[in-house]
């Protein structure tokens, strides 16, 4: 049997901008195990809903069925322990679990409000409806007021990667000198923003900059050659 | 020879409330290591200068001196690998730099504005004068000025504390089911403040509560046994 992550898409299916998603993906990649990652969108509920829940990713690995990215890593480290840990051992897992924790809670947040908005230009009008109105209710305010406020409240948003710099001044990977889970969490994030939008989130010289440059261009450029914003380009004054 | 800290103090010398000397006299416990902590002041530049900087933590250990409390937590890792280990391995131990990051740009600041002026009613009067006004310049406003914002700011700190929460929802510690150089830095900032001052950070049914709770009775209660206020019969609501 086959192994198949259910991907969330735009209305260019090779659009994939979930930042779940590509948490899986390079965890995937990283325990070099191959997968089908096949287009699903927002309101196909009902191809889904053998996993007992809505939300993607949903990853089929023979006869097993798991959702929820970080449950999904660690059946992959519990599954195929003699490939590449995506940990480095239970210690790192745990301390893992703090990053995936401020992801969630600080850092999505914060590229939602700089990015919600241009989702819109990149799903099908079909699910445009569903996409405004559950969002403007999770946030409780238009996807326009987000886009008026970016600008403003970049520089805060630029403050709040503070502890990404301060771990990566000693590092090239937040897991040291080789990208393991931690890394792709937090890179699953900016994936999300490129996929979706032109909006420069990080200055140049900034080392978050440089390691999502890494980032990029790990297992043959996996998430480089994804459709979406030359944001290292962008970032580095480069013609586009 | 023997095992020095030079870790700073209050007016009353068995008052210890510098957050970095915390994380260091957890890893020492941790790590089971002897150590005479010494009180010293934060004026008391000239005792340190053998160190070739102006702060604590200043570890003695034999003939080599250090500074820098993740330096110092490097270097017991490294020259003491037959004791506990403080990461648990390579991985682990990158990981906890982000932790380290999260705690020294986020948390700080946080705990800092909830109880710095407390800490003006526990040091030397001849200490005050310089307390004032380093942390006035450092943080531009006057302290009195933050004791006046922090039941309006509480709300918002206590959200700011939601990576902890997420990561322990799982697990009774950061580093996993037992503690490690990732709570000793986070428990780090709720000493200071547990030192300091009675102003209540946190609601008895957080996750992080409980948490604090756990690692106060580490060690044979080597926090819990030290000066300061009863932050966990507060939280629980229980008579003082």
């Amino acid at each position: 049997m086959g192994r198949v992550l259910y991907d969330l898409a735009g209305a260019d299916p090779a659009l994939r901008f979930s930042p779940f998603c590509w948490r899986i993906r390079m965890a995937l990649a990283h325990k070099d195990l191959e997968v089908e990652a096949i287009p699903w969108r927002f309101t196909e509920k009902d191809r889904i809903a053998f996993s007992g829940q809505g939300l993607v990713p949903v990853l089929v690995d023979g006869d097993r069925t798991l959702h929820d990215s970080w449950a999904i890593a660690e059946y992959l480290e519990a599954a195929y322990p003699h490939r590449p840990s995506l940990f480095g051992g239970p210690e790192a897992q745990a301390v893992t679990r703090f990053v995936n924790g401020w992801t969630d809670s600080v850092l999505h947040p914060w590229i939602a409000r700089m990015v919600v908005r241009d989702i819109l230009d990149c799903i099908r009008p079909e699910d445009a409806g569903y996409f405004r109105e559950s969002r403007e209710t999770r946030f409780g305010m238009t996807l326009e007021q987000f886009v008026a406020a970016r600008e403003e409240t970049l520089p805060e948003f630029r403050r709040a990667l503070q502890p990404l710099r301060l771990a990566l001044r000693g590092q090239s990977f937040l897991a040291g000198e080789a990208p393991a889970h931690a890394d792709y969490i937090v890179f699953g994030a900016f994936m999300w923003a490129r996929s979706v939008s032109p909006f420069r989130l990080l200055e140049a010289d900034d080392p978050v900059h440089a390691w999502r440059g890494r980032m990029l261009g790990l297992f043959d450029g996996l998430a480089a050659g994804a459709p979406g914003h030359d944001l290292q380009a962008q970032g580095s004054g480069a013609a586009r």
